[in-house]
């Protein structure tokens, strides 16, 4: 059993709808699908969740914007039609999305979340008509019916464990089964969302919950490249990735999808394929929990930028039993998580996005650690890029630091910091952002050509 | 003002004594003397602090080790003879080392300590009498009245900050002081003993307590080598160094003497110059607050065994507010005092010494990462080195990383560890203990031929 997603591209037209049956046609394993919005359909077209939330905050009490719901209208109109279903599917459609305007009015909290959920749900009521036609045993299946239960949290909606005993039961389903991703149900019964990219969230749980043998993931790229194509043309693709190469490279802002939303299928050691929907015959790039070719290669490199680090040192810090700690302390203590702390004898150095440290806490913050700790100087440093390569084995390997250290040198840029040895499958490089681009050229070169 | 203090092998003979006079002439601002007991005048000699010890542990309440007491009397009437001097010196001696051992028959818990000092005590009794047949103002000045206070503390004895200030009211006396090292007394008037190596301690608080111009300390070597000379030959010797960079190449085993006991001198920005006092006409190497010919050139490379790794990782730990701080208050709660601490995203690293972790320590510790903390595995490695090289602006220096990489490289050495950017005048690296030579040896090439 498989469980199939497409994104938003994958089902932005009844082209590509066309498309997606064909490829759950291609394979009967493929008995669990999960759909998106329809995504753009040319680089300046718009998303139906963008349009939805525009809808949604133009409503008030008489008014709301009626040019942008009948241009919601029309995209899911314009696939209908596309694919010959009856306008029956588009009323269901409509209705519902009267439904989430009406609570929005009604003043309902999760008004706008449920308007935001009619993209999802709108694909899945097309895909499972269309198969339907097709005559395929196909089923929409409903967030509520499935069991996706959600917690309410501030960060987005969480899964509850009990939601994967519930989607278990889906195996005694027959034929295939349509389910929007992006939302879920509280246990009060009320409709949430996840965070944006939410529908990869919903796959990701339906995989782990049915326990399928793959999880596929359609998006519109071949393969996953080992380096951002922004800064390296024409990169080559991953073939093979265990989930801690995908979980580093993700990290530093690898942007396919946010490794978080594999989680769950991870957790359940199920197979990961992202495969494109325009080229399903392209192999794709398979992430594992295992690989056996692990020879100690450079699997892949991440660069990000907009870090910020935080430099401490006070004489004679490594004699003072607790000192460490109690940096720590501070910043959980503002709320400010970070992402690594290396240490030397005197000096400790704090690496962190710059979104979590604003100016005003950045004051705070800098204030405690020179006040509390008596510490000799606190430095803050912003524009920091943090460049990871990756690959299982490859910290056991001589000499992949000096090809590392060598590339940055050619590139003339600086190693402001290097960490490592606390990862078993990454080495990160610390720099100023403007040498970004550049040293992730060389590195590539390096390990790559 | 210069206050010079001189090693045991510098007092460990007439002849030896003769040569300190002869520094000590050739410079009138030479006003105060710290020294060391008798050392070694040959490889196979005795210490006379040894012999000490070893006196003091032969006592009880009806014997002692006569042959010892003899050998340690003879190694002072030797030296007493050489320089023409009259019994009364040895009889000064030898009466501090008969109330030493009175001290411990009857119980006094510091017995042993006041036993001991009797060797530094001698050379200065020895020195200062010499001085003054040579027609010096010279006097020997007891640490009692030059106002050395110690707290007794479990790891060995250290300064209270009066002092200081005692010690100053020494720049008031004429002549030249002639002060023993390796003790100071109790508020209550009590003799106590700094750990081992204690005449560099009382040398620098000296220096510091009189606001001296320079600390020379005198020892058997022409200057500090870049390197330990036992992994490599005839090693380039250190002209100048920053304390900073002392301070990062003493931490890794750079053994010319414990930074520790500069710290006093350090705090008050005193230039330390270390001397041979066999030639003393060689510059020896400076150590100051900071150095103008910064170049980013490394100045220096320390390596030492007996380290221990625990790799910590658990899925998720990035995301844990506190993991960190937690882990680290375990291994403060043990009373185990770490290194270095650099972490990835789901793993970290603590590095420490190997005798701050037995085994019986080691299963409590990675009982508790274990169980408080839940991770996935807790792993520890034995027998690691680890390699430090050190340079102001090292860091601020494209190349240097590569450059010790591709020594490694060279070495054949895997790197287990790089830990560059939490300090800005140092770059370690951590690697198993067997490659430390090897290393070491392509990391001086690399920088230094």
């Amino acid at each position: 059993m498989k469980v199939v997603k497409f994104g938003g591209s994958s089902v932005a037209s009844g082209a590509q709808l066309k498309k997606v049956t064909e490829i759950l046609e291609s394979d009967p394993e493929r008995t669990v699908v999960v759909v998106s919005a329809p995504g753009k359909r040319t680089a300046d077209d718009e998303k139906v969740t963008d349009l939805l939330i525009q809808l949604g905050e133009s409503v008030d009490d008489n008014h709301m914007n009626g040019d942008i719901y009948e241009k919601v209208r029309n995209r899911f109109k314009e696939i209908i039609d596309d694919l010959d279903l009856s306008d029956r599917t588009l009323s269901e459609i409509t209705n519902k999305i009267d439904e989430g305007i009406a609570m929005i009015r009604g003043g309902a909290a999760n008004g706008i979340d449920a308007l935001k959920a009619c993209g999802e749900d709108g694909t899945a009521l097309i895909l499972s008509a269309f198969l339907s036609e097709r005559k395929h045993n196909a089923s929409y299946v409903h967030p509520k019916e499935a069991g996706i239960f959600l917690k309410d949290e501030p960060g987005g909606a969480l899964v509850l464990e009990e939601s994967f005993a519930h989607l278990y039961e889906l195996r005694k389903k027959e034929g295939i089964l349509v389910i929007p991703g992006f939302f879920g149900y509280t246990k009060e019964g009320k409709l949430i969302t996840f965070s944006r990219g939410g529908s990869d969230i919903t796959g990701s749980i339906v995989a782990a919950g049915v326990k399928a043998d793959l999880y596929e993931n359609f998006t519109d790229v071949d393969s996953v490249y080992c380096v951002n194509p922004a800064l390296v043309k024409n990169p080559k693709e991953m073939k093979n990735l265990t989930y801690r190469e995908m979980r580093e490279l993700s990290y530093a802002g690898f942007s396919v999808f946010h490794d978080e939303a594999l989680i769950p299928a991870f957790k359940e050691k199920i197979p990961v394929c992202i495969k494109n929907t325009n080229n399903p015959e392209a192999p794709g790039t398979m992430i594992v929990a295992e690989r056996e070719d692990t020879c100690g290669d450079v699997v892949g490199i991440a660069s990000d930028d907009g870090f910020v680090t935080i430099y401490v040192s006070k004489y004679l810090m490594n004699r003072e039993i607790g000192f460490g700690r109690r940096l720590l302390h501070i910043l959980e203590d503002e709320e400010v998580s970070f992402e690594h702390a290396p240490s030397g004898i005197d000096d400790m150095s704090i690496i962190l996005r710059e979104d979590v440290l604003p100016s005003h806490k950045e004051e705070t913050v800098v204030k405690r650690i020179r006040e509390e700790l008596q510490v000799d100087t606190v430095e803050i440093e912003r524009n920091m890029a943090m460049i990871m390569i990756v690959g299982e084995g490859m910290n056991q390997r001589v000499g992949v630091a000096s090809k590392a250290t060598r590339a940055f040198e050619k590139a003339g840029v600086n190693l402001e910091m290097i960490n490592q040895g606390s990862s078993e499958v990454s080495m990160m490089f610390g720099i100023h952002e403007d040498g970004m681009e550049k040293s992730v050229q060389e590195l590539y070169k390096m390990y790559f050509s």
